[in-house]
């Protein structure tokens, strides 16, 4: 099944979304909000998919879905932890500034603790200072059940509830100095933003194995495309371990969100990673292709995204159709103070 | 007002606690949970100080406070930023090991976004391996309502809810390591444990100004004192600036706790800290004690917590009074996986 959440209140309104996301069907006389689904998912997860199939149907009274009516699904959760799964993304920007990856990087998977106390709809605008360097990351992402701590990365991967997409909106300019002083990210890391729906796993069919989403994400900037690189490669840790990791010293709290990074491929060479002009599968943020610039050229040419910029991101499956809905962001011409 | 939850579902279950702490009455029938009523603290902030006042007339039906009894009064917040406000005590960590303190630490507020999904109650055991060098960490926290992105001190100050003591329970052997991976603290930082209530600014009179609590806490770890430095002083970030620190790049959710850090004063010659033995104030965590035992001595010669040890932290008002109940957690001697 799909779920998205109408714009309402702090923490949205349930709906039950059809698997073509043409039309949706009220939820709230099951649960008010994904939040509260989460909390029993037990006895709603149930009720839910029971809703589901009855829209597929077309025995439940439903209404047109509309990507630009809704807010993230889960407007606010209690836990938000972004990984770093593909290594790729972080060795290109660290060969641009002539560091190289620790090998660990490659068995110790690296993640952070992020905002989680308020995601952005899928049509909600950017609003950042252009000064700050501001830029898209393409994630899926997963939310979980209740998590023991100590759990297995098997045991983990049967707590995986739903699937989604992130726009992990980064603000590179803030970065460097606020990871200097050692404590992660904080102010360069604001409000992320969430693709319509979150899909249970059984909806990506033999896409997902694994722990991993074997589909292609594609990002454009003005309609132009940046890249399409699939989330199944080169995802050097799947979910399952980057739960386990989170889970070693801490319980998970049913609704925390565990997200991939950045979702980046390896060139053709095998070398990191290679842009669409060169007929590669590009990348899902701007970063990564500064950084192709700045090994070649001496310097970055891609400017970060300016007021008035338009972000889409979006998962297709096999036969070409979105799965969650599409991301699409504009920068907002107001500038914050 | 002082409020607290009982041990009920997520959530707990919301109480108002007299001013002595000795009573406490059913909030429920205002609103079922703290969360919810700092979603519209509008509406049950009046509502529930009205409560408060019949507590203390004793016309509201009442029954004996319990501290053990209780969880943590927000049992889960969508958003936890703790800041390191005493520089003293980073100071002499750093010292410890033959580092120094940047300058920028002294005017750039240190922050990361902590664990929020799960809060320990006052008396909850702390479960975790003694291998990871179990350390507690004794700070003040401020819950505020929505914080607008790009708000200023003066009034982040003013958006103060609620003041409550925190103890961050830290790994210390899993912080190097993972600091070193340049993301912050993630599994080094477990679930941190709340003291039983939470109190208005008011409950603290004169002690409560300039968005400091000139209040001492008072920490021992299985009865021997090991502090009690005064939150007032060698705070170099008052709670508006670390709160305006934060609101930079993102709006804050209203129940949003932000931390002070682990309380720490200058020693009797200016220098970083002096022990109770010495005529010192102390400290509120053991890195401090081993920091300085490293300066004196080499090495540290006081062992972190082991299975069995008993932490106690507590504020004290200025006629000694506990003024929020005290935070007594035992380590466990379940050790986890």
């Amino acid at each position: 099944m799909k779920l998205a959440s109408l714009k309402h209140g702090r923490d949205g309104r349930l709906i039950v979304v059809s698997r073509d996301l043409t039309r949706a069907t009220d939820a709230s006389t099951i649960v008010a909000t994904l939040q509260c689904a989460l909390d029993d998912w037990t006895r709603h997860g149930p009720a839910l998919a029971a809703l589901s199939a009855r829209l597929e149907q077309g025995l439940a009274e439903s209404f047109a879905f509309d990507q630009n009516a809704v807010a993230a699904p889960l407007p606010r959760a209690y836990q938000f932890v972004d990984g770093s799964a593909y290594v790729n993304h972080v060795e290109l920007v660290r060969k641009a500034r002539g560091a190289s990856v620790p090998a660990t990087f490659w068995t110790d998977p690296l993640v952070y603790q992020g905002l989680s106390d308020g995601f952005l709809g899928p049509r909600d605008p950017i609003t950042m200072s252009e000064a700050w360097g501001i830029d898209f990351e393409g994630e899926v992402i997963v939310v979980v059940e209740d998590v023991p701590m100590g759990t297995t990365r098997k045991a983990a991967l049967d707590r995986i509830r739903l699937i989604g997409l992130l726009n992990d909106i980064s603000l590179r300019n803030l970065i460097s100095p606020e990871l200097a002083k050692g404590f992660g990210f904080l102010q360069s890391k604001p409000a992320s933003a969430l693709a319509p729906t979150l899909a249970t796993p059984d909806e990506f069919g033999s896409a997902w194995h694994d722990g991993k989403l074997h589909l292609p994400l594609f990002a454009t900037v003005n309609g132009a495309t940046i890249g399409h690189p699939n989330a199944g490669k080169d995802m050097v840790f799947d979910f399952g371990t980057l739960i386990a990791h989170v889970a070693k010293t801490r319980h998970l709290c049913t609704g925390t969100i565990i997200g991939s990074g950045t979702i980046s491929n390896r060139g053709s060479d095998g070398g990191p990673g290679q842009s669409v002009e060169d007929g590669g599968v590009g990348y899902t943020c701007l970063a990564e292709i500064r950084a192709v610039e700045t090994i070649e050229l001496g310097k970055p040419r891609t400017p970060f995204l300016k007021p008035g910029d338009k972000v889409r991101l979006e998962i297709l499956d096999r036969d070409g159709k979105s799965v969650l809905g599409a991301i699409e962001q504009q920068v907002s011409q107001d500038v914050p103070n």
